[in-house]
């Protein structure tokens, strides 16, 4: 049995910070303050919310995930962050219409006194955007040492014992990583020349990463999914993770692809289609926008089937993913999927899925558990990307390169807990006869 | 780590008995049949077409469950059955209509070779079916006495090293446990007087077992979920499992229930309902039949979702589950759920499954692996309740009185896996950071 | 062409007695009201928002109906009921939690003053719902001559010219037309011995009727649609007209079946499934009530498709209706249809429909509609069945015997346009090459 | 009451011509054949299996409307066509995968019979597509004299006594109409330039109408919408009709709209995704072949909504239709519709449409309906654009100029038969109460 880590106490304020202050993060601050309230409950979040398990299942040890593992609380958190658009998280939350006027009003105040930084935007990376709130610096070397300066101030500002940057704005264009990602020193070099290859989330990840600060992204861009912040993560001795917030259809993708593969079916295609109205559909609608997106969504299937080990049942899928931006619906996103399966003896049967979620409502509890989850990591002692964390992502990063990180949410989930058993010192749960 | 079993290999022939040649038993024949002479494969069938991991992701150890351990082979299997209905396997096959003609053709002389046995039957237990080929006996004992000759005859005939036999018969009416169940004592003076409350599926089971046969039900009757069915199986070293062929809807419900509880997301009501046209369809038509199929669906999502532990979350769910006889699908049912959940603050959010399955083709290679597991089993020294095989079934029977089986289709995997593991002396897979 | 009839304008109050003011009619009143206070739109209402063609295409005649015919306008209406349970129209609209809190706050003094007479009510009719306020006499006669006494006290307090009553209670317990509803004698004898066979829901419809007040059925209850009222509307030259709201799914088989028999496309089988949490649902939820239901909705194929015509192509289908009461629901039903339907050489196809309705929005603008319509046809001098509004029923009544009444709704909505036509001096339209 | 027009009886052959022997036109002959022999029923023909209603109901006329006006029969067809891949009919019908072997076994010899033409293909159009059997001339007029050349010795090869034509090739890339299209003088200009602005289906177009042989557009090009080619039919008095078979999706979005405007509920959004996985779809996933569908699918709502008469419930619609390559499906395409609506005081409510359809099978009938009617209409004398078969196509071409035609299902039915009784000196169909 491995022993209990050395874990410091989350001890004074946390600072959430995140780039972007749109529907997501509005609805993740809200949440949190009416939660704190007692207005309403933090449905959603496993930090929260989920028990977990100790020993065998005779013994009935099964605490809250937070009175078992020292995470910071909600009462803990203060929140700051950048928006190119909207001055304060109350417009933002009422641009997005996605809590009710009635869940905002009585918290109007607080939310509309958390006021976004000028925040480092171009334009060449979601052409469907103005941004006007905007760092009025043209070096990205220059943007990225005002983006420490408003962390450190913030910190300051505010009392903050540690702080966490969870990235909550829109998806970027589709890029590969190219030679200024490569290395760290490429990467410096890079911002001194405002190499075209460097973008916003970049910076704001070179940014936290240099100040301590453990980065999460919520997107589908390459922010740390690039060697150069490894290198940096590792020299720093700060945590990242990404990327991609696991919410709608791509969640019920990872329930459903691994209960067809403990069974044995086959599958010959897989079809979704999204419609959604808000802001993020309305960046999406861009086909470069929409290309980095698809990269994100497609790669599920193919790690948690195994093609490679079953030919006969995985070796020929026809996966296609589509976003349709389509406004009557607002933030209330519908997926749609259909599954074309086979079975014995190779006959064809069809499942459907029609997911009418919230896009919001389901990524809010996400920037929550990454935030906590994260701070404890660094507390930890850990660095670099956090595989545990893999639950959360879409396309999860992996800690070594060639090895395919898990999308199995179940295996993600299993991951996710006996990581915290292991930290504090419980053995795993394996569900076998023996144990 | 545990040391290895002393499994005895699977030496001569296994005779597998299914009490009932309908749809599920026909199309699970047939399609042994034709995988062994390489016209199909086994698709759905864990054991024929699974790997299973061994040892760290790096090792790259990932043998087919087959080789890796000591499973009888298809080519080991011979057929038998009883029917009161189907003379033969291919008129059963036919009459199905599961498998197309041009299927059968090939094999339509193996299959009308298997002629059906008489059947126990008793149309008490289901009123929409009228028996022919029925055993002209009218002691419940002589009954019992006389399927233990067909079964000894059988094995003789056919060679067989060892059997096994899986209920591939109707739902039988609802019932529950009464005195005559309680004891083995008083159900052997139940056979006696013929008991009314001893149904034709008991006299199966107490059959087979008493003759040393493992038995596993597939249908939701009691038939080996009694106490005095247990002690027949403790006392005669007999391996036993039921109930109820997880196949269509339950097998969603088993992976989308557990996903939201992973992601602790909120269920006020889940709505489920079936159409299908066979002969399983007439049958549940029958409000006494469709009781005995309701309970056994019923009990799912409780103990996955556990409202003892989460109150807030699926402490007040409204759960209906209908099934509906309608002729136009003959044996490709359709099952459609609406499931209403909340997440963050409450907001309301629904998934819409819509399957369209084939029963018996999703049936079909769980009897194969039921049959070839209980063997095995039954081999490895077990005896009573086969816990690790709750994969296969809708309401898992339990080892231990008062504990829930498990019914989270990715726990009973683990189980399963884990349990192949240990009996072969290979560590439980853990996917903690450790290991 | 015809020539127009001499109708009288609407001069004065026209009062609308609804019988139930529960979900429906709190619904369409609080709607009348906010809609005549210009809150909102009356949108769903054929007299207030459609326009009708006159004449051939190119003479761009378009008025809409409610300046081409001359109806009572939405200020002229007075609301009055009666209800075994809620208090007043405020209360309801609260209950049923149809409309939004926020919708309802302006108009709350209007609707509270609202107040519900007693009811005529026997639980016999409605086994899940109990009534307290209920008149206290135990003679039908007395209760008809209750009523009678009501609407008269109620057109003298509201200084009505003239009044309409429009049946928006519960489904009663299904029946079949009995002696007692062969001859308006025979039904005037079964009141004064209180015979068992005459439910509440008739009584209502005698003394609107015996009062020259118009009746309309929004229930699948028999009512109006028996041979004694049918007399006794005649003998009192009263206008009458049933029965069964067409709502939701009954809606959209009204759209489809139209369309496949158009193209000539075969049908196998129609299942349709709702689900609901209502009031409603919770008085189907009992099987005698759910039967009226069911028969009201099964009729509605075998009129469109004409089996006896195509036989080939309707003379064998699967009809399925099920309502199943989930309460996570409430108002808002969902509708599920599978079709199963076959084209060119019997190849098969399906359709599924999937409506998300909700009942009392869709209900509410019909019983405006009814209550418009309805008065218009008694000034017009019309008496006894008004089939031409078939358009808004499920289970259209006949005026002669044995000739099935309409269900195509395309059918029903030229029947009705061509009939406002014609009063009013129009030429049909045909959409003939010719015209 | 109109008198009868004098047509002509329907002696001797009639040649039915499709430039395209693909999966539509193959399907069309098989079945054709198969039911002629009586192996199967020409299910989806309105021509053969639709009774027409005569004078008032109660009168009971109601012939088969082949039996009413004097159509061509089955036994009279003989086909032939054009197609750039497919030699012969059988081999197109066993690639398009529609039928079954089964299905087709009976009647291979026949259908291998008919031997493609060589075609008139340019890939321009279709850059999915590589054609091999096409006719060695790069002028456009040598092309159109080789395909009248080729039409002239179909028709005395084969005995006709008349011929028509029904184009069942690929939908072309997008245009719209341009100089070469606005006279009969440019476009024979322009063929003898070889103007790049003139399509195949152009070409077929007035190779058809110059040799007096009626032409009917089953795909969404422009082909005979042009003035030019009406200028041509006039002058040649030739029938024409176009566009776009409407088979599944826009089939169920002409009957619901009208239900929709019927019952004035208000519309927001209509989501329309399409999968496919056959030719039809290899090519529509090129974009520019995509835009000439979408044109043709998107015109439909607004015609039936009629916005600018209702603004507030039509007015502010956002439709989106995608088609996507989806190879699983094979020719079983599924058409899936998110339908936004809104009724009473606004309240939302929303419809979805999955219709699991099977492209061939619809679209075949309607080729042998048009063939039909086509020749049908030229005896009786018609010349010009035939609005009255609309009802066939999801973008029907209007007679006159600025007018637009009519979308809803429902008005198109009934002007098909109108236009008959008319012909045969019926009086109208009016549904009102007086007819």
């Amino acid at each position: 049995m491995a022993n209990s880590r050395e874990i410091p106490p989350a001890k004074g304020k946390l600072g959430v910070l995140t780039p972007g202050l749109g529907a997501v993060a509005s609805t993740f601050i809200a949440g949190v303050i009416a939660a704190r309230t007692g207005l309403a409950e933090p449905i959603g979040s496993v930090s929260q919310m989920a028990h977990i398990r100790l020993g065998k299942k005779e013994e009935g040890r099964n605490p809250l995930i937070r009175e078992f593992v020292p995470l910071a609380t909600m009462d803990d958190l203060v929140f700051g962050g950048w928006d190119p658009i909207t001055p304060n998280v109350y417009e933002a939350a009422r641009y997005a219409g996605v809590l009710k006027e009635s869940d905002l009003s009585s918290i109007a105040g607080e939310l509309e006194s958390i006021v976004a930084m000028d925040a480092v935007f171009d334009q060449r990376w979601v052409k469907r955007l103005e941004g006007h709130r905007v760092k009025d610096l043209t070096s990205k070397w220059d943007q990225a040492l005002a983006l420490i300066d408003d962390i450190t101030k913030f910190g300051v500002d505010n009392e903050c014992d540690r702080m966490v940057m969870v990235w909550c704005g829109s998806t970027e264009a589709y890029q590969e990583a190219s030679e200024v990602h490569e290395t760290l020193e490429a990467f410096e070099e890079g911002l001194k020349n405002s190499d075209d290859n460097i973008s916003p989330s970049q910076i704001y990840a070179y940014a936290a990463i240099s100040a301590g600060v453990p980065f999460a992204n919520g997107a589908p861009n390459l922010s740390v999914d690039l060697a150069c912040m490894q290198e940096l993560a590792a020299k720093r001795k700060v945590v990242i993770a990404g990327k991609d917030f696991k919410t709608g259809q791509t969640l019920m993708k990872t329930l459903i692809a691994p209960g067809l593969k403990a069974r044995m079916l086959g599958l010959r295609g897989w079809y979704s289609t999204n419609i959604l109205g808000n802001r993020d559909g309305e960046v999406l609608d861009d086909p470069e926008n929409f290309k980095t997106k698809e990269h994100s969504k497609l790669g599920v299937l193919d790690t948690i089937l195994q093609p490679e080990v079953y030919p006969d049942l995985y070796g020929n899928i026809d996966h296609v993913v589509r976003i349709n931006y389509y406004p009557p619906r607002g933030d209330n996103k519908e997926g749609w999927d259909a599954i074309d399966i086979f079975g014995w003896l190779g006959y064809e049967m069809q499942i459907k899925v029609d997911f009418l979620c919230r896009d919001s409502i389901l990524a809010a509890p996400i920037v929550l558990d990454l935030a906590l989850f994260m701070d404890l990591a660094q507390r930890a002692g850990e660095s670099g990307v956090q595989e545990w964390l893999s639950f959360y992502f879409k396309a999860p990063q992996s800690e070594i390169e060639d090895v395919n990180p898990e999308h199995d949410l179940f295996i993600q989930q299993t991951k996710l807990k006996n990581t915290l058993r292991e930290w504090m010192g419980e053995p795993a749960v394996t569900h076998s006869e023996a144990g």
